[in-house]
């Protein structure tokens, strides 16, 4: 029997006519004779919606509370579907993050899949076709209920992809990955096939398709990702091994990132323990931070990174703890600024990418921060202001 | 430590504002001193709401389904309450019914209680002082998510005061139990104390305040129940064991149960296999009937009944499937009636009860169809519109 796991994002699933339609897709598919596991997001905003309800009660909700509320939406999600296609005569059964067997481990909110009851989906298929799980959860060792973090859906997905040992075909509104977002850039072409590894550095660098842990894992596992449109014949992505691509280019695409914040710490004395503490709690509270510049003089010391705007919340937290032990602690917190990437699996291979880059930079008068670069990819912290311009000017020089 | 179960309805729930209330008057009682199980309804008209949406794709939903969409209601309100608990530094965990350990036997949606993991709130109490549970929700030993019915949550509530061995409180919109509905009859009394046995009379027949299973529960474990007004000081009523009851009046009650449908069917033949088949379809269907007639004679057979109206579906559901075995099955479901109830422990010793309620109804020119009686009631089938009179005249005779 062949099998799919295939995820339809909130945009997809946002009304009961939208979820009718992706159930009539999903019945032709089982004619077909497949299989399918089928993982869904909560309905259109309603995760947005619930968090709304809770930041009129606190700012700082209890994140085992948060991980209970958030859940009910793709809880709901999965029940609606399951009453579609039972009713379409499609044998289906909804299953919660708990009844999928998604184990997971870490914070409440940000945890990460640790185990997966492979055998449950073999002893399920003997009386369903359809399996659909609520994407974004699991729970914990201790019974708990746990979320995944942003693009959770799309790590349940590839997960069970990964245990089924099947493909995995994500469906979102948008027919695929661009070589840079075509809202900025209207002559963007759409890529056939990307890497694990471009794929990887586009999601961590923000072209918002898909997160970099989805992309790990299908890597790590080999399971070749679909990303599609939903009920669309528009032909989409395959993001595969490089070692099954024929062509590389030198650059594939541009990614951009517009919520990023900057961060300064200044701190009188030269004090190694203070630094080593601002790690520790950067690591406790789970924030990414990336482009770290480190200064230590006679001045003192002084401390700047990026991040995205999104844990600015943990920051402040982070740094009123520190505080109280640290009265001279000095920090600031800058807003509106952009992450520029070019990204190509090729880059490694080919020279004179990097000065390109900084050619078109420069002769555009377009002053940049910082520059941190990785084997496929070369970033720059340029203005919000400046970040579409910069897509497009780079668009141009590389032919995407 | 001293412990207690509290159940909050769905109206006592049905804003954030409602639900910080509660959670500012469980502060106190933690203050005290007290470790709390807390159990609550979705909120407001959630439950109603979702049915709705439901509704609007099949009117036959797959049951699994629907329990895994229905339980998200009281998934929400757990977390709420416990997020704003935490945020008042009350130590406060939410837990779904499978996190409770409510495991359940039967339909999907009428599931009953058939454990529950009392260690568990144990070492639960350890960490936490308030430990909400979603009520009307449950798991079966196939892992699937169950719920419990009608008055589920009071269910839940009663049947966790069993296990952890501690009084129950139920909180409503309204203070108690009254010798009949105010809204009827407006000088009717609050009972101070029920017996187990007048208060099962009385959700059984309609009363509307507990649902009989629940009052069972708590008779069998003899845990002593309180039903009261949320967040208020008026008194409430106690529903606790007869020995413990001093004084016995002979009438302690007036149910009325407005939503009473006869059905009745007729065959030519004298058929016994039909009759057996329409009981096993009754109790598969889990429909509760009451007040049988049956006549067998030349002319055929006959068979009437009452029923409440919300199951008039699985009756269509099951006359429509016998009559592909016996075409020449005739089945009638009239509306439009409703049962009128006298209640109270002290009539199994005293006499006279029936006959008064004989001579209210004839002098008043009230017809009624059918009569039962238990130990401690006497039920009448009028037509809806003399159920009102019927029971304040009854109110007056009895001087309620």
């Amino acid at each position: 029997m062949k099998r799919n796991v295939l995820k339809f994002g909130g945009t997809s699933v946002s009304s009961l006519e939208k979820i009718k339609g992706i159930a009539g897709y999903l019945k032709d598919r089982v004619r077909q004779g497949e299989q399918l596991v089928v993982v869904v997001s909560a309905m259109g905003k309603t995760t947005d919606e619930l968090l709304e309800q809770v930041s009129t009660i606190t700012q700082s909700p209890n994140e085992q509370d948060l991980a209970v509320l958030l859940t009910t939406g793709e809880q709901q999600t999965i029940s609606y579907l399951s009453i579609i296609l039972n009713d379409l005569a499609v044998k289906s059964k909804p299953l919660t993050g708990y009844q999928a067997g998604i184990e997971t481990v870490g914070h409440h909110l940000k945890s990460k899949i640790s185990k997966i009851n492979t055998k449950l989906f073999e002893q399920l298929f003997e009386t369903y076709d359809v399996l659909i799980v609520a994407g974004f959860q699991g729970f914990n060792t201790d019974n708990e209920i746990t979320t995944l973090g942003r693009g959770g859906s799309d790590t349940t997905a590839v997960a069970l992809a990964a245990a089924i040992q099947c493909p995995c075909e994500i469906y979102t509104d948008v027919a695929g990955v661009y070589s840079t977002d075509p809202r900025i850039y209207p002559n963007a072409k759409r890529l056939q096939v990307v890497s694990y590894e471009e794929m990887m550095e586009m999601s961590a660098l923000g072209s918002g398709v898909l997160v970099s842990r989805s992309v790990e894992i299908a890597k790590n596992f080999n399971i070749p990702i679909y990303l599609g449109k939903t009920l669309s014949d528009e032909k989409g992505t395959w993001v595969m091994s490089t070692v099954e691509m024929i062509e590389k280019k030198a650059v594939t695409g541009v990614a951009i990132d517009q919520d990023m914040i900057h961060v300064t710490l200044n701190y009188p004395e030269n004090d190694i323990h203070l630094l080593d503490r601002v790690f520790i709690h950067l690591e406790q509270e789970e924030v990414n931070v990336d482009m770290i510049s480190q200064i230590t003089n006679n001045e003192g010391l002084q401390l700047s990174f990026t991040m995205k705007d999104t844990e600015e919340y943990q920051i402040q937290k982070i740094f009123s703890h520190l505080k109280e032990d640290y009265p001279e602690l000095y920090f600031k917190i800058e807003n509106q600024f952009a992450k520029v990437s070019v990204i190509g699996s090729g880059m490694r291979d080919m020279t004179g990418v990097a000065s390109k880059v900084f050619r078109t930079l420069i002769e555009s008068d377009i002053p940049f921060y910082q520059v941190t670069t990785s084997e496929i990819s070369i970033s720059y912290v340029v203005d919000i202001e400046n970040g579409e311009k910069a897509v497009q000017l780079l668009c141009k020089s590389f032919e995407l």
